[in-house]
């Protein structure tokens, strides 16, 4: 199945927070890849895939990174699809280092950027985008939103009775 | 025409930086709506933009809000359609308030956050979401991009020669 | 008996640090009741909630939350009750997201803010607010700090003497 | 009038801050008194003025100061009155530094804390709570809400109309 | 031997880090007590520490807390003599609430701040301020910096030779 | 007059910023000097300050510097007097670099460290160290006191009476 | 001429900031080139920039950015010369972000980074670099320094004599 | 072999984060020593280490310090050669105050700064200056680069196919 969501990081370090984007595609039905671009190790790679992703028929791009981030930016300004940035936590500033060298893009480049470490909220936006075209993918969706709301307990397990 | 993009805001005072999203989608013919919601003063008005946004025909939300910026997050919980958030700067800490309140949005509920103040680019978001289904706004698109490109001077202005 | 606080969590995770202050409602003989109410997952408990608690008795609400925290400022925007919210704190950021969340509201809709994690602080000022009305609360509420203040030693314990 | 509400403020120059709750708390006839107290130049006066506050008939105290701000918390240590504190901006830091000072307090010892310059809150504030008791205020209060929500526009000054 | 200076903490749990002070005062045969004295829980005791401190001797007072750290600057408004301040790190973030809590006094009150969990240097300094009127103490205390420096070897063990 | 305490600054720009600290010590009589010193562009020169401080009669030093603020730190390291750090305020920053390069000093060597632009505390705080040894000093120090404390008006100028 | 510098700027808006470079550079016969290259309007000027530099005769380059600042770190990707990073002021963070998204790169690409809006010391540090193999310019640059250190007053102007 | 970079460090404890400065020169071909050079316990022997650096044959040095970070800036000031500053993480702040005290230094003397704990970096970017002057360094320097490169996998180890 042709992908339609591109789940990119910047290093193999990053899978185990990325994996919650193709996990939550997964479960929604949505075709998606996952790739390792690094904007700094392999820069090349990264022009070629923002300059391939619209014809190869994907419709937006997840992008994860940590640290000096640029590749949700850098993917950004190379393809016209809509780039979801993931800051990843890092270990010396939290991920704050990652938050603001992905989101503070300046005018006419924005990336849709998620709390940091927020790689499934990540795959639902892209899901979000592709529902408005698809609705069954929009029932699909509707519905894994209720299953969540539907997991919320009235009384926090462990508290009292009263 | 049926509006397609509500730009939201929380205060009449927001006006001045979420104008930015309204002009740039009336560049490139996206119709749209402006509203203020304030999801404090409010929260019906917020409650039935959410619940008729998507019967209405809307396609995408730009949201922005300064402080603790609920706004965004509040769409979000109530809408399937993609949420667009805009932290509006503030007097005291710049805005990393509005950030942090609008992009730390938990497992379920996405908010696509762009940088503080960061309204044209709110706008062009949510028109890359809808040129995913309309060919010749992506074309408008894309010459909005070229020329925003065509307008880097070589030198800067200023500089002497050499 | 008829809880005269309610104590909100947005999450079931949250428990760890907000029985803190059902537990020292308890101690002092407030009548209380623990509540998960999701802002973003269950936002029509949230609002049916915050409807309900003054006619049902409520006199105050403790809420917690942690991230783009928004369940105590929209439940103040909902009652007129008094509204305590306690920041709980975060993995990448120590909780600064959620405290900038709570306590930066906008004019018209306080959020009385306790320290990160300060959810025993939440209940004792929710205490203090039914003790205006309720002497017998009030010399327990007194005792209670008496008791505090004279667990303080005069020596650091493991200190030489000298 | 014996003043149910103390606004104290650390010092003089902190009235342009504090005064909107002096304000708000006129606006809803609520009997309140201004004064500065200063934690640190006026230590003895800070410790008579907590001493004396339930005798002389307070039910609550507005504390505004900057920087290391130590009124609001060193108030609460000494009266069981409950201290709401407002954090006054500074010059350097913009007010984070006058938050973290008055928020994070220790077990035992809650101040409500409200937004940096949030005054108006803090008046509205102890409004809330006085309003527990006073049936007529709760309802001048709801209405000085229900004002707030009806000077929210539709659509923002300035926007073209569509 | 009558203490010369006076170290003081907030809390029980803040004696793992202000244990350094009192004993780089001990190496340095400055006669000195270890005391709790919470600003909050025991105000009273605080404001008789700091009235009585001069009239018992006292030189100098080193005072570390955490969080909304009030114990240094409270102690500096009351007792002319000087106050060192130790900001103690905090869980959630990091000590930079403490430090801000205790460095940044208004104009009439310093407290002689040191680093984030810094117990040993406050209490060099003490001993610092002590040698201006001890000859003897100039001279341990030059002769404690000379180990300290002799302690710094050339090349970092673990280094390959080259 | 010999000085007795130097007030040092690493520029001409931060006169404006010291020169409270020069007009204290001469409000308290307290001999001083001013000198501009900068750890970068004269590094000899804090060099031989630091080495002849103590043998020209100084008993303490006063160090004022913004940005990457090395000087109190390096003229701690030199010499055995008290070192009282004033961080600058900067323009980027606000002076939080400044404040955290002068007041995180690693063990052995502690700068005394004041508020952001707090140049008046830190003359202050050389007084009440040379007052330990000068009991006129002290004196005058009480009254300087005593005079800032008779300075705080009861009620806010601009205050409405009641 | 052939520039063995090249200052390279995001935008037009960075000239103000990155003229002291270019100044610094022609103060020190430096030859040198200014260019406007945005990384995200640009990108392909940018890969280009980047690819020929080495060949044109580049020695180093001098890149500065503010917000999302990805140029100088793409540029660290595509090209072996020394890279150096400015970070430009920015409005709402000060330019805390610019910072971080320069600064933080990963392992394999440093950016050599400069204080924030610190453009004149990026154009030194380039200077240094080709004084390595320069020695006419290294006497140049010792001179530079000799000039800036003499003009360091002994006493700040302004302070009265004493 | 004379060492060509100097890897500096100011405590043993630095050791763990500097060695990898130490390694990537090894990997690389370039003669370098490691070295202890506390600025604040062994003030004469930074002195002397950067007044020798230039005539003992150093191009460049390499320098790491954590907390109040100082020795970076002091050899920038005493030598011409470039200096590389790495700032150690810290335990309390995460290595922001190592970062700001080292990267923010004011006019005529640069550090060229790199990511907080980014020894291999600062190892990276002393062999791409020296590179400048060595072509057999610049090639192995390129393949280095190359390896990393090949060392980036397509997709992430542990994704699924597909």
């Amino acid at each position: 199945m042709t992908p339609l969501v591109g789940v990119v990081m910047g290093s193999q370090s990053d899978w185990p927070t990325m994996r919650a984007a193709a996990e939550v595609l997964a479960e929604l039905g949505v075709a998606h890849e996952s790739r390792v671009v690094s904007a700094h190790r392999t820069p090349d790679r990264l022009w070629a895939y923002a300059a391939e992703a619209e014809g190869r028929g994907l419709k937006a791009i997840v992008a994860g990174a940590g640290g000096a981030a640029h590749l949700p930016g850098m993917l950004a300004s190379k393809t016209p699809l809509p780039v979801i940035g993931v800051p990843v936590e890092t270990r010396a500033l939290g991920g704050l280092d990652s938050l603001l060298s992905i989101v503070q893009m300046p005018r006419g480049f924005p990336v849709a950027t998620v709390a940091i470490g927020g790689a499934a909220n990540a795959g639902l936006l892209a899901a979000a985008i592709l529902a408005l075209g698809d609705p069954a993918l929009a029932q699909r969706l509707l519905a894994w939103r209720a299953a969540l709301a539907a997991s919320v307990p009235e009384t926090p397990d462990g508290a009292p009775a009263g």
